[in-house]
């Protein structure tokens, strides 16, 4: 029995030591890259004390540290463990399930990378834009990081989307915006008067110094878009520049309100007929 | 000992060779072959200063050359621990972990390609069409790549929709279009004689020059489709030209308006009856 | 070292003769067989013209060559590696995660294709069709192939449905159809009246020479199918032919409402009781 | 090298010529196979003329048949290629992951025969039952087979539903069926005297000569089950032969309504009290 | 090449031998063992001939037989080619993709199974019950087996709920149950009399001969539980004898009724204060 | 052949021994193992009789018993297989699928007995509490296990969630509760004078003697929290005991309604502007 | 025999002797670790008394005791039976299907766990800070640790979120607020008077000594944000410091509704055109 454990030495020791010394190399190797990681992934600016931040950074240091540590380690005794011919068959059975668990787990965080990995270079959006995602949650993007996007809303709100949550994104200040106004007029008002209104209304607010530079194109009556239950309904389309669209439209509602008061154009309440009879 | 180093040398030595070279040749293969594909997947239409553009290039291909080093080398590395006897079994477990859950990530991805393949060879809609998608989100198609489809709304709003979460997309101008056009009127209305009215003003737009080039077949009455609560709804069908079936249906409204007025046609409010009783 | 390679060439250059002449023919046949899968998938009808069908085919042919050749030398490639004794373990492990995450993301089109094959088999629909899907879109159906079923809606718009999309599917015009109207009337009206009125307009109906080859049986009064907040539900039926169901009901609609009139059986608005007191 | 050829030849030739021989044999019998399951599935009642039966039988044999073939003659090769000595693992790999991927697409399809045998064994329904399936469609069963149920509502809609796709199933004439109607009356009314009417005119109808083969347990008042906004709900409750439950439920309603008539009793409109004060 | 076959025939025979007695067996047992699950799982109760019933179990044996049949025979013969020294890897990849397919598809069914078996064992409900699932079907529980819950409401429906697709399972009728009225009473009222009203009611309730059995706690008034628009909502809670809380609260309503008329407590209509002004 | 008989014999008869003794070793201990298991998860309070729950105790034993048995004496089979040489892949393959359809299956139940392991050491709630799950079943806490949750409402309703179906969960009753509450008053309400009374209502209800000890902090007036379509809503807040916040806000609605009354503030009914005008 | 036995021993007593103690050392580690974590995990503040938290502690250290030690000596036993030469392929194949179900039902913990990591390093929310999570559940941070997010709400609820359902996640107190008011005006209202009157009620609260250390930016009135039904919609925006926009929102109404009564500014109830006709 002697004899074969000096075979087995000479045969084997090398490589024993060569595992050792990767698996040292390595794990070396890994504490670097965490910290440098680490460094670039915490952002200063979402702390509020230096040392808020240099607590966290050490406590998360440390928990990845034992983590990646615990693998390299256990990797090289299943190495050597099989350089003395034991069957590693069990523990590695044992520790893919364990593995798989992890990996079905991670999945959406991948995912998350590789979603944001497109969003970033199909340029969805960038940071100051105001997009409303999954026709759900809207505001202004405040950080795009491959894992996720942060908006901040009117409410002052800040929204946290993981990128592989997001189906839909709906970027509303790319390149320009449109004026889409749709309103409520009286049954009995004259269409052609209106029209006539309405263009007015939207030209003289492009040639108006205040407004000129935000409005691309004046808005204008498109068409009767529905006869609503007590009102019809008509559609005034324009284009502005990107984030101007709100203030343009606003305006122009306060100045419709005018114009319509002016000539007589009602913005009517709900309406019913009422047809009295006396208890049957 | 050093005898079986020598020994390994010559039997070995080749292939490591082979193997050292096959991995440079493909890393440097495989830095060519991003920088293409970035340069072609990156469109210049989406950055604003040519500075913007070659950033993003840059930062995008080291990131990805990054990765794929990585995976060529790690590959290369294992592939010669093999040559050198040692079981990378293991270490195969670990790396198959992290891949199995890259692989499911990226799933969605493989998915947005596929469907998108489809989309363009079954010739789904193209650059200029309105479409909606999933009946939720509708505009003009504005590009259409392999991974996603892009729109813009009508409120200027520019929508980004992965290939694979398209379940049902809709394309409302596809060869041509139909007017479709359900109205309310007053239950004591005299049927003939609005069937009559309808079909005149179908017929009247036909023949007028502004809109004989936009209508393939002139709106007419088809038949009464419900009775609603306060009103008869009748249903008015024509053809269109793609495109066109908004400005249609929306002058066909005018006009018939219009016509209703003049021959005493009611658009009916919301009808209550009201049977009153003094209090019990 | 250099015996062996003799020796090496002996034993293996027959083999490796064999996969490359292997691959190579497999590489031919595959471009053949691509180029007419691809001429008969893309359709003319959907392209405005010829240069436009000619264009897509190339780009397509071209997009799927490049990967089928890729993946066919690859395999190759790796067949050669053994014969010449590399472990391709590693390798291997690379492209499967890549193939797991190709199937995965593959997984929704071959489920495509096998709801199609039972679509068809079953007989479902077929063009022409007026069908409902999900509960969701109808429309006439344009084209059913293997991977997707494409409606025409009354608006004129083109709906593209994914077959493993389809759960429920309902075909709305197969072999005949039927009426099935459901009419509010009066608290007051006489139910012996009602249902004479009734089954006399369908008996009429039934007889005219116009809509006689329309009905398969006259719509008849069937039940007071529900007490209404505001009127009394009755039910009526009847059986047409395939298509014709809009139709005979709309006409129904009308002459029901004639008949109606003239026998003073109200369709009534919504009622109201209200109890008037002066304010506490 | 020709030795070997030859040695080769002895010891394999046999397995190789079995291998060729069972090939044939299961192509043969899974053509065979193949047409019976296909004459059998596909039903003549689904075709209008026996040319587009003949037309579908021949083009989906010949499908599958290019598919059966496909598959035996692939996997022959492959063991063919195993007996000369070749590492088929790459090839396997890539047929692995087609396969999984069929696999997964196919796992609906599957679900859909499993689930279908249980409907079939524990007897949820049969041709001719009308039934509805997950709240959302109903209709009388037309076919039950193992992959879906095909239903037919009262507008003659034909409903396909695949078996895995059932959730929940509601057969509404298993054995018996209840009246189960829930009528609202004035708050004024007496609830002595309605008890007495409701069970009067139930049992009246039970010892009608027309009705009381349908009717199991007359029609009796059960409880006051609700104070509603505008009425006090009643429930009335009885047992029916299956099928029978809508037309005796409507027959009941047209009796009450006469009977409430008749004494008084009133089934209100919607009530509203009313405190009018001039305006602030 | 004859030795061979002889030395062959020599080593092997006996396990081939073996392995066909195996399968023999096996196949024999299976039978049997079909034969009398099958027995078992129909039950007669849910047929109406006796002819009908065993019509379905030969249809089902016959398909179960075949089934098991080719499955044994099939794993037979790929023993038997191991022996022969086949490499029967590309056969059984293959029959893994159909098992995954398989066992994938029927993963809903073993989730029944197991579902059911802890319905049983900690006992969610019993033949007789009336519970509902998933907030949606309700019903008395006819049936519970290990597979499927069977309810029947009371319009008389029967429900068919696969055990895996319950999430919720709501007993009403364990032990025992409760009274909970929720009632909305005059803003004017008088609390302090109305609960003195309510708590006699209650009382009265409990001592009355043909109540006091089925309630175990007398209905009192608990609080104030909402400012309605139109009332003040208060909440009344008892406690009954299982299966008894709908009469008990039927019968509540109805001598509160009574009480509340007598006392001039008003249950009231919906609320409306007008303020009426001349058209603007 | 006899001597290879005796030679096999020689070397396998002691592990195909220990096989055995191992399996029935196994056998026995999980008999016992089961058993009481079984008499610990089958709760008493469960059943009515002692018989019923002895019924289901013999049942349940001898299912799992049967199963149990027949893995272990398979597994022992096929060691023994192996011992003899027999290659059992294919049949491994076969119990593989078999496996992980099982596998699949039970993977929500190891999500229950996991979840509940977290709901029971992160405390989320105890037998008493009054809780509220996924928002949208609620009830007193009756039993929490390892796999399920059994809550009971105040309709004396069992409902039974399985943990891994809990997302979120609402504990109503830890450690103490607030009054919450939300009251709409007229428009015309003088707000300092309103804030007085409810803040004296608040007080009045601490300092009296029946109130004192459910009360942690005084009811108070805190803002305007809308401006409804009727109504000024203000929300009142305060810290109770907990299980006593509903009984306080009981008590508070009852004194404020008090107060109101006497002070004038008035809770309004809808409130309607009718602007009448004649028919057109 | 007896020599074989004996060389046996030779050879693997030593491997099995390490394996025994590698286990026994493991097996007392483990023990020494689960304590720590629990000690660390089970928070005293969430228990009553010591008492209990120790009873817990016991409980869970004995059940994952139990776990761990069947699992460490499980291994060791397959461990031991490959030295001996057994085929362990069929009871890892079990062990395996177990595992699975095991790490497919422990996928969501794993899940709670990264997503946990993420939240702490990119600083989502803290304790203290209010938040919305999925649009759904909102409140006060209690606790967050790795596996779930702790929200007490206004009504005193305590909500238990795992961490991996949380795909939105809404903070409302990061670094500052919003006041975003939107109110309906009288369609009469000047909107130049309006907007004076906002602005003045904006300033005069940033320089009222009360609330300018909570105010950042004035309240102001914005645009027109809609024309209502009965009103016509305003927003005002302003600016405070993080958790006072409630208290900021409150009062701002508060004095808006005074300014608004001195100004006649009418915030109005819903309207309606009433159009009375004699009965047809």
């Amino acid at each position: 029995m002697f004899e074969s454990v000096i075979e087995f030495a000479k045969t084997h020791s090398i490589r024993i030591a060569v595992i050792l010394i990767g698996a040292a190399f390595l794990h070396n190797f890994a504490m670097i890259a965490i910290k440098k990681v680490i460094n670039r992934t915490i952002r200063s600016e979402n702390f509020k004390t230096e040392r808020d931040e240099k607590l966290r950074k050490k406590t998360l240091t440390s928990t990845v540290n034992t983590a990646i540590r615990a693998v390299i380690w256990v990797l090289a005794i299943l190495l050597i463990m099989t350089e003395f011919g034991f069957n590693i068959g069990p523990l590695m059975a044992g520790a893919g399930i364990v593995g798989v668990a992890l990996g079905f787990g991670a999945q959406s965080i991948v995912a998350d990378f590789l979603k944001g990995f497109f969003i970033l270079i199909e340029n969805h959006y960038r940071v100051g834009d105001v997009i409303k995602i999954n026709n759900d949650v809207s505001g202004t993007v405040e950080r795009v990081t491959l894992r996720e996007t942060v908006l901040r809303d009117l409410d002052g709100r800040v929204h946290h989307i993981p990128n592989s949550e997001i189906k839909t994104s709906t970027n509303m200040t790319m390149e320009f915006a449109n004026v889409n106004l749709d309103i409520g007029v009286a049954y009995e008002t004259d269409i052609e008067m209106l029209e006539k209104i309405v263009n007015e209304v939207g030209q003289s607010m492009q040639t108006d110094s205040e407004w000129e530079d935000k409005i691309l194109e004046a808005p204008k009556f498109l068409r009767i878009s529905d006869f609503g239950e007590s009102a019809m309904i008509i559609k005034i389309v324009g284009k502005t520049v990107a984030m101007k669209q709100w203030a343009v439209t606003g305006e122009l509602r306060k100045r419709l309100k005018i114009a319509f008061d002016k000539n007589g154009v009602e913005i009517p309440y709900p309406q019913r007929v009422i047809r009295q009879i006396s208890k049957k």
